[in-house]
């Protein structure tokens, strides 16, 4: 293992090839274009050499289309295999042979089919690679999604890149979660779809991604480790220079059971996870919705100086809920100063019978943000008790009992005006709404949050939650 | 107490007043049509006789307006009082002068503002109601919805009747709730804003509620209790009849100084309210989110025979996660029968690597739901391993890669239909997607479960953490 370890830090080629040949292009211009790897590519605007290879063609999509890889002169930086798997071991053994950088194995039928004709075939994969300098991310996986090289294997994925790294054996659940991210204004560096992890593995990608400039933050769905210690170590170190989000599946007994006949990965008790997560640091998440919003958090949330959170917003028992809500998630809401109680009770529009003293119950008002919304904020934001504000509004009451969805736009005029001049860090909750009417009034909202680079969420519990581990997470770095 | 406790049944007028008298109407009757108590129940179309009280106005809203409620001659079973704080005792004691059965006093400012003056007036109102059999609902709330008497506080809520009802010392909160609840198809009975509980409280209401027929589920926010074994002992009772979801405020650190400045409620320490869950066996839960949700569980799934469920729905890594999701919540994911798993195996369109022995992954199909999709819900519906269902639909597939919003629609007529005719309860997770045109085909495949009578949710936790603690809530019955 350490030769083929001492090599993982030079995965710069699985993400931007200078050449790729798709070994099992279609001889189907049309299908090929459609749907194959070279239309994706093609369509995605990847703009290095391709190579069909495709003994019954000539040429695919203008191309010259070759027999074999072998027979490419040029050298082949990564090549896409996509022939059935009883062809899978020689094909792979030809671009050992070109000596082909990266493979990508697409087809599945090898461990994953748990028979023994997988097995075998799985073994033969193994014994083709064994010693040679090609490098196999797969089998059964759809590789690589890295727009700022080019590559993806869903042509409507976004084409700017972001901060983002994504590590997951199945990519099903990513084609769900990108276009979600990007509504969120969540970008990615590099995404990794490994499906078996014959060859290249979490630790590989993690050792790569640690000291990768262009990736700020990393997630992972992990479904099994094959070399525990060692991914240990590759999460801690690149836990230690970045955030990695885990997603563990399998943990509970059907999930285990559900994840070996996924990608036949060894999947570990539940409370070796536990343990892992004490040592490395890294954030446990129980959902990709719950991975989403804590990337949310990192990505737009400068960390705040402490867990003392200001809430403001609405009144009623949302406020009261919110408070216990964070501090069921490890925040807290401290009791404002006298000070800033006194400037709050000068206020008009404060009723009688509104909290005032954290959180501070305050209305939108029904024409655009009101003063004394503003002066909650400022006066809110101030108080020494307090290390950010939690503002919460619902478009609700605009849409229903009032003025409509430019109100809401008004309101977020006048609230991302006062954030930016506010001295500690906001974090906004923004109620989804009850139809198509009012949930494309919260939408806007939120985009408009995210164009002002405000976090903002849907409920206060994901907040509360996604926040306190960020701030968790900071503190264990400076600990 | 004992002789005010025994009318506790007798909240029938509170509902259903054959009149009612706003004590504190405008004489500006624009404003009062607007804005006011006669112009809301006028519109939201209320039956019975109205008595404006305004000593300033002669008429109101064509009606005749009286200086004081004591110079009506009919009788009158409810009135409003809107006026000043410092007014509130006075024209209460007319409001026991005439011998009106429940006063609704909106006005806030008592016990609720936490000075000396609320307190004196606070202890007038005590004062004035003593010994009579007027009463009170409140002060600083806006007491009752209740659409079947033609009461309520907003007008915009929905006519129709439903069988919820709802207890809130705030009522912010419901004006949010209830048109989210109504897009979700649940409906009530009775909802009340009783504030302070100078008078009547949450055990009085809980005591006619419990006997109520048009009452089949109970949801109560509470900020705090005046006496404890009073509320414990109602709580029990109303929940061996009907299920009692509870919404405690307060509970935290934080949260029970927040509700001090709401309602002046005591609170009670965070151990105290877990021993009064185990005893009453009520549904715990912990924001309003949670609560509608577990009225949606409680509205539309039949009781499963246990906690097995089968879960049936795209692969990936969402249906593992998924099954973890619901083990952790106390449900059983368990392996299917052999012969399921066989029958499953026969299938063609189910890929290697697929799991198939629960979850069991399947994809919806390009145009409309496949019939691999709908031979996987029989097959998974029959097996003795299963108790019950839960589908999991992503239309982002949809939208994003095929045929858009229509194939959603045909998918959810064949899987209405398919539904119908399964053996076992069926849960829905249908993924909100994520702009206004994905959410838009997910809302309205939602409306087509409700109007099928299916729950469904937009996310696999909510759902599994409902589904589970309406298990326990039938276990607990039958125990």
């Amino acid at each position: 293992m350490s030769l083929r370890q001492s090599e993982a830090s030079g995965l710069h080629h699985a993400f931007y090839p200078e050449s790729i040949a798709v070994i099992g292009a279609s001889a189907n211009e049309e299908a090929e274009r459609s749907e194959g790897w070279l239309g994706r590519l093609r369509q995605f605007g990847y703009q290095g050499r391709l190579y069909p290879i495709n003994p019954r063609a000539s040429q695919i999509m203008g191309m010259k289309a070759y027999a074999s890889v072998t027979d490419v002169a040029e050298d082949v930086d990564y090549a896409i295999i996509t022939v059935p798997a009883s062809l899978v071991p020689r094909v792979l053994g030809e671009c050992v042979a070109k000596g082909v950088k990266f493979v990508h194995i697409h087809t599945g039928g090898f461990a994953d089919a748990l028979n023994e004709e997988g097995s075998k075939l799985n073994d033969a994969l193994a014994e083709v690679i064994k010693g040679s300098n090609t490098r196999v991310i797969g089998p059964n996986c759809l590789g690589v999604y890295c727009p700022s090289g080019g590559l993806t294997f869903i042509t409507l994925f976004p084409r700017v890149a972001g901060p983002v790294a994504i590590l997951a054996q199945t990519a099903s659940a990513l084609i769900g979660l990108i276009p979600i991210a990007d509504a969120r204004g969540i970008h990615f560096s590099k995404v990794v779809s490994y499906g078996n992890a014959l060859d290249l593995d979490s630790p590989d990608f993690l050792e790569y991604l640690a000291d990768d400039p262009d990736t700020r933050y990393v997630m992972a769905y992990i479904e099994g480790v094959k070399d525990g210690q060692r991914f240990l170590k590759s999460v801690a170190r690149c836990n230690s220079r970045k955030p990695v989000i885990i997603l563990k599946a399998g943990v509970t007994q059907g999930g285990a059971r559900a994840v070996t006949s996924h990608t036949a990965s060894l999947v570990g008790a539940e409370h070796v996870w536990e343990a892992f997560f004490k040592q490395t640091h890294a954030i446990a998440v129980e959902s990709f919705d719950e991975a989403l919003n804590q990337l949310v958090a990192f990505h737009y949330l400068k960390p705040p100086a402490g867990r003392r959170v200001g809430i403001v917003g609405l009144g009623g028992g949302w406020s009261v809920v919110t408070t216990d809500i964070c501090e069921r998630e490890g925040l807290l809401v401290p009791a404002l100063s006298d000070e800033s109680t006194r400037n709050l009770e000068k206020m008009k529009g404060l009723e009688v019978g509104r909290g005032i003293r954290n959180p501070v119950e305050v209305g939108l008002g029904k024409f655009g943000l009101s003063k004394e919304f503003v002066d909650a904020l400022k006066i809110t934001a101030a108080d020494s008790q307090i290390d950010f504000l939690l503002i919460q509004l619902y478009p609700g009451g605009y849409v229903q009992q009032w003025a409509g969805g430019n109100q809401m736009d008004k309101a977020m005029d006048t609230l991302i005006d006062t954030v930016k001049g506010l001295p500690k860090p906001v974090v906004m909750v923004i109620g989804l709404g009850y139809d198509p009417h009012s949930m494309t009034i919260s939408v806007n909202a939120h985009k408009r949050c995210y164009e002002a680079g405000l976090p903002v969420f849907y409920a206060p519990d994901t907040a509360a939650r996604a926040v306190s581990k960020l701030i968790g997470y900071y503190e264990n770095r400076t600990s």
